[in-house]
């Protein structure tokens, strides 16, 4: 069986790099908008509204410029039920394609349990979620802060209601996850190679 | 400033043994009982009622042949609070000899903030909590699964109250600490060797 890393994570807790860098470390594929792409490409849905729907955005942000898309969704009976099954089933397709990898978000500790994956939790304290985001605001971009700080629990907010679809688990509960890491004051790149060893040690135990 | 690595757990998980195991590979000061100890010989009282007193849970326990300890517990007005102010006191000392350690409980990651530690908490799922608990019985002792599982419940919810007479944080939140570690299906003293990497870097990074 292959080695499948999951990371779930905070909006803004650095989750996603982190999952690129240790797959950069290890060697491994990496799955994270992969999955969005595909799903949106098969139901010829906008990446965005495929996105949103999955984290249960969809209801209060449909706007007239998603005519195209809402047409599709009507015919096709495209629910959110729906697309967190063929979610699930590309996650499966990844997961038996016996290739080790990093999938970030999707809930793929949960929905790849068989598989046995090491789930790493990643968080982060408030100042450095907002700090990360301010980086990565692009220069026409004006936000303040207590804004991004809504953004960030409203983010985090949807994330929790779809993985409470999915099983009982709360997001973020220790018992859920091998690793919970706070990358308060870490550099990711330091992070990742160091955390790196761990988690084969863990593979090559089972 | 020394390197202090706090180390919180639920009972049974294994957090005694991993810090031990850490403090060992890191060849650091380890602390746990020998904090007990101390206050026990200061106020010349019996070690495991200190040590249930500041877990809480001497109000359902203190039996007759604790008769000398009561005795001295009046006289010296020897309280709950008085006990946690010497258990800080002590942390104090430790902290601030400049030795890197490693402390297991007593919430040193909350009472040494000031001190920047690492700090850890170590989980486990039931199963092997339990299990960790049966391997520790003497042969004498002839406890049940249930009864096990419900004196871990009952330890935690202990420490847990102590927590929140020292801090408003819950026990085991993810905010709090720099790495949560699920030991289930781990090796510890695998795992102790592979995880000290992670904690020196992130001591050189600061």
């Amino acid at each position: 069986m292959a080695n499948i890393i999951t990371i779930s994570r905070e909006f803004g807790s650095g989750g996603r790099e982190l999952g690129k860098r240790l797959a950069d470390v290890l060697g491994y594929d990496y799955y994270d908008k992969e999955i969005i792409t595909e799903i949106s490409k098969k139901y010829q849905l906008d990446e965005e509204f495929v996105e949103k729907t999955l984290n249960k955005q969809v209801w209060k942000t449909i706007p007239l410029n998603y005519g195209r898309t809402i047409s599709y969704f009507n015919t096709m009976h495209t629910s959110h039920m729906n697309l967190l099954i063929e979610e699930k089933q590309i996650l499966e397709k990844i997961a038996s394609s016996n290739r080790d990898c990093v999938i970030v978000g999707r809930n793929a500790d949960v929905l790849l349990e068989k598989y046995n994956p090491f789930s790493i939790f990643v968080c982060a304290d408030m100042e450095s979620k907002v700090q990360r985001c301010v980086e990565r605001m692009s220069s026409e971009e004006k936000k303040t802060i207590k804004a991004i700080e809504q953004e960030i629990k409203a983010i985090d907010k949807s994330r929790a209601k779809t993985r409470e679809l999915i099983c009982d688990n709360k997001c973020g509960d220790r018992k859920d996850y091998n690793l919970i890491i706070n990358t308060t004051g870490w550099n990711l790149k330091e992070l990742s190679q160091t955390i790196a060893p761990v988690i084969i040690k863990w593979f090559e135990s089972k």
